[in-house]
């Protein structure tokens, strides 16, 4: 598995031009296969997660408990694992589930919420690093409090500028797991540990919306159900994809309410063109 | 309480005009009466249940723990039970709810979601089968699913066409049962064992919002509530109501996200001549 | 704590022009402090609530595990405590939350939903009350199923008008507790046993969307969190700032859908003339 994130240069897109076709080559293949992608998320992003994931033609289960997973997981195309409100009674199923993706080869996707927020949240993160992720996504706080505790980084969050210093710890988290790693904020990059993809999509006031973060997490597990040996570039097109549907929402957005309405509804008509004109992807390093 | 589903041919509407003018009876009973309706449903969908309940003027209250039950269960007007995110701490409070539901006579509505996702749900949802609801309403492969495991059809899902088969399941369920079974899908089937009911209303996009199935079966509760002795035509009727809500909704939606605006909002404003001019309900056999 | 709660009459705003700048100060407040509030809320409400926090420019954290109290609630600036779907697995993360609140003198607001549906979810209220809460909101049926709980009222709900009745139950269970009180209606009241002010903003239809309740709650934990020593004001400026949201929502309302999504974004665009204008807040006695 740790192989495939590890794709050779010459198979990556160089040009916007040549990112913006893939972006939408994978949408494509995500509307015709309509992947069945289990979510165990937190209870706060259920419904938006659900419904991002329809919006693209993908098929959403939310099955959450032990006794179901050992029957369930193995027939699904990705599993999606957020720890947002994660409790001692959830823990165990999340783990059984993960630890089931990676006997089935299966891609998984980990959205480490809050990472830093407590020491039982924290340790349960870094366990299930340890089973291997395909794709990790966090904001520059969570990716940087992972990066120190599993690599013992020990520069400081202010030494540095915060998003050279997420940069660099997403670099040393993907070298340490295997996993893609993703950052987002005011660009969103991704790394597979050597090389880095920034995708400059989005707009500030998706950070109002409560689980867009979750939800663009989920929608990365879609994109990599469908095309699992490469997990790099489809991280980056589904970050671009969710951007862009930001951007096209908030043409007629008057707030973060109607956003949000806004952007389920651009998701759902996302056409080639759209994508074409707005995709902004590029091979940063 | 079988027998209250097995109501003579003659009191069953006929014509779609005697149909609509029922609709509207059964919408107006819940503006009106305003049931307490008891939901323990899924993670995913009670914000969408519950908006929907107020919608049409009924009273929502998700009481889930057993430590409650048995002093609120006998209070309430109708229970709603979806196995959605089933869990082992959440099946004890289920059974119970439902336990309570039957010794009181409170008519209970069952939504078997993904019934045959795990042999721990199968064998869930064929216990509270036991607990005879008044009404079942899943989509074709959940009811095939639920009748196969409980009156041992043996017949393959292919063998048949799938719609045509959902029938032939949901009438076995509905006699073996006793419950009013609804398979809802291209077209909305009601089948007391016997006769059957088709509603003809909703639109395709509906299913590319989460929780439209969870929140129109949360619907037939409050219908079947208000008019507890005529389960199979309160049923076909709240399909036909939550469905129109969806045809109005369709004419100025963008995508799911306004259509799910428009949705609650649509079955809030739903008046007499809408019912009237949009309500497709028939009796087909 | 209790000290905070009795302002002297001088420190109160007396005209409604006084009340419009205080609300707009706290209001302003929030948007450049971002309190951290720590929402232990019901399964329904976690999206709304998230929602609205993060439409004022609060930072919601949904943290509702016991094991990670200890290290996060003395990190959070308010703690918002909501009793909707109770259950033994979550009491003792509520209770623990409360007693770190009390321990490091962080304000906590209770949202006693359904008080009085069952004595489990009675006894569990009236033992938060003994936490003392900051502030405790409810509609007029929970605060006087409370007030009559722990302060032995024995007068019958019908003895009196309701809206009288609860402003009794109010004033004594604000003066057996130490909490400022609120109790929203048709008018919404708030009393710290003694004072009582009411907020006359807010719109009918606003009870036809879930979590409503919940979300103003949350709202005036946000309040208090950047007004601390007066949580009687702060109180009664968030229930005003979010009937506002609701009045201005309503103008292009075409129902509760609508409704929900436009309330978000009045919630986010609201500047001082709004407030000015549309805030009706007075000191009743």
């Amino acid at each position: 598995m740790e192989s495939s994130s590890h794709s050779s240069k010459e198979e990556i897109a160089k040009t916007e031009e040549e990112w913006s076709k893939k972006a939408w080559e994978i949408l494509s293949k995500v509307r015709e296969n309509s992947p069945l992608i289990q979510c165990i998320t937190n209870l706060v992003s259920m419904d938006l997660v659900a419904n991002t994931l329809l919006a693209v033609g993908a098929s959403p289960a939310m099955i959450i408990s032990s006794q179901e997973i050992p029957d369930f997981t193995p027939q699904v195309n990705a599993l999606y694992v957020n720890v947002g409100t994660l409790s001692s009674s959830l823990l165990p199923a999340i783990n059984s589930a993960a630890q089931i993706a990676g006997k089935f080869r299966i891609p998984w996707v980990f959205d480490p919420v809050a990472a830093g927020s407590s020491g039982f949240r924290l340790r349960a993160c870094l366990d299930l690093l340890l089973l291997k992720p395909t794709v990790v996504r966090g904001n520059g706080s969570e990716i940087i409090a992972l990066s120190r505790a599993s690599c013992g980084t020990t520069k400081g969050a202010d030494s540095l500028h915060e998003s050279k210093d997420a940069l660099e710890a997403a670099k040393s988290l993907a070298q340490a797991t295997g996993a893609v790693v993703a950052v987002t904020g005011a660009v969103d990059i991704v790394t597979d540990g050597k090389q880095v993809i920034g995708a400059h999509n989005g707009v500030q006031m998706m950070q109002k919306i409560t689980a867009t973060g979750c939800s663009v997490t989920a929608l990365i597990a879609a994109f990599v159900a469908v095309d699992p040996s490469h997990p790099f570039e489809a991280t980056a097109a589904a970050l671009s994809v969710f951007g862009i549907a930001g951007e096209l929402g908030m043409q007629a957005a008057k707030g973060p309410g109607s956003l949000r309405v806004n952007l389920i509804d651009s998701l759902y008509g996302l056409d080639q063109a759209s994508i074409h004109h707005h995709a902004k992807i590029s091979l940063l390093s």
